[in-house]
């Protein structure tokens, strides 16, 4: 067995690939909900998911967008409503991997921590999992067919409203 | 828009930056306040700022320093001084993107956590944010012009005397 | 001084450790407890260790295995016992830097950040610290002659029995 197996990958793919999950990061750490369906295919899967649900392979996710127009409405929806308390996101992504390059995508799974501030509280740790993408060329640039945000907990948290 | 804009560095530049953050990253982590100084050019500005003031553009700063000197001096009080409980310090730097390429300097913007542990406490987040730098060529190595620390907690943490 | 003194290693090297860092980080966080010795060379050391012992070359440490066989047992006492609350683990790790390069092997150095996750609550910061490396070229892979864990806090998580 080879301990680290990593693909072959050319040094400008794994460039690309670095940039385009630091945007993401960026895009929602700013608070610029309108840019984050950019991130996506016009037929993406977004989901959010229980790692429990996740590998049972149940279908239960906390949220499923099955198009970047899904995830323009959670969008709207997100700034109309006011329910829930005003907070600041920041996003540490790691162990960024590409696990397979197929004819229909690169498979790449990445660790991440998602760390939350709300007014007069100190930071602290929110939610932590895994993205298992598939991330498509298209155009000049690389999009997200498919993005499954696996989160640990069992707990939901009851302000996952925005995106991971 | 393409969704990684991600800028044409070449990889060498890349490296570098790399190695430059995780130098400075380092020098803290193993409480070598001396070495860090070094690590910005002699005009340097160095702040610790909360978001609500950067993004409000509002002057007010929790650390500034306006030269290397004044970041010097600040180690030599930090090593005076013994009103702080000890504590080590933990960086996790994530999401390092090449923002602009100027002729005054590299535009550059990371994600930090900070993490902290003090005697007979299990460790835990301290502060989290972004770096927002300028980063230069100097004789043989990168260094930072400047380093906008942008915390997240609008709650001042009492033990941020400690660079960030 | 050279701020970023960074090794001139050549991308494909640099890209070589960072696969082995995910693949690591990935099987512990997928609960792959065999795979795990894999990772290291058949003599090597694994220590977990607190940063207090560490400094002061104090030999007490957590764990302390000599031997990839020493890895192979713990794992097969782990799986057989159920002292320990089931929990998921996630890592972040970061700022891996490559030190030196001798002829018995690469120096190495990097941040970890551990998360867990019990049943029916939040995510939590478990354990924050350093890894010291020596990484060896075996075979067709990379594999960890040494791997010296030494965490920031000096109290001992009681549920430290997974491997970092």
């Amino acid at each position: 067995m080879i301990a680290a197996p990593g693909l072959d990958a050319p040094f400008d793919l794994r460039a690309r690939l670095a940039d385009l999950y630091c945007a993401y990061s960026d895009a929602l750490d700013d608070g610029e909900l309108e840019r984050w369906p950019d991130f996506f295919t016009e037929n993406c899967v977004y989901k959010v998911i229980p790692r429990e649900n996740f590998e049972r392979e149940l279908p239960i996710a906390l949220i499923y967008c099955e198009s970047r127009d899904m995830l323009a409405d959670r969008v709207v929806a997100l700034r109309e409503t006011a329910l829930y308390v005003p907070r600041l996101v920041r996003h540490l992504t790691g162990n960024i991997r590409l696990r397979a390059i197929e004819p229909q995508g690169l498979r790449l799974t990445a660790n991440f921590a998602l760390f939350q501030s709300m007014v007069d509280q100190p930071s602290e740790l929110f939610l932590c999992g895994r993205y298992h993408d598939k991330v498509v060329e298209e155009g000049a640039g690389l999009r997200f067919a498919e993005r499954i945000c696996v989160y640990d907990s069992t707990v939901v948290p009851t302000s996952l409203v925005y995106p991971v």
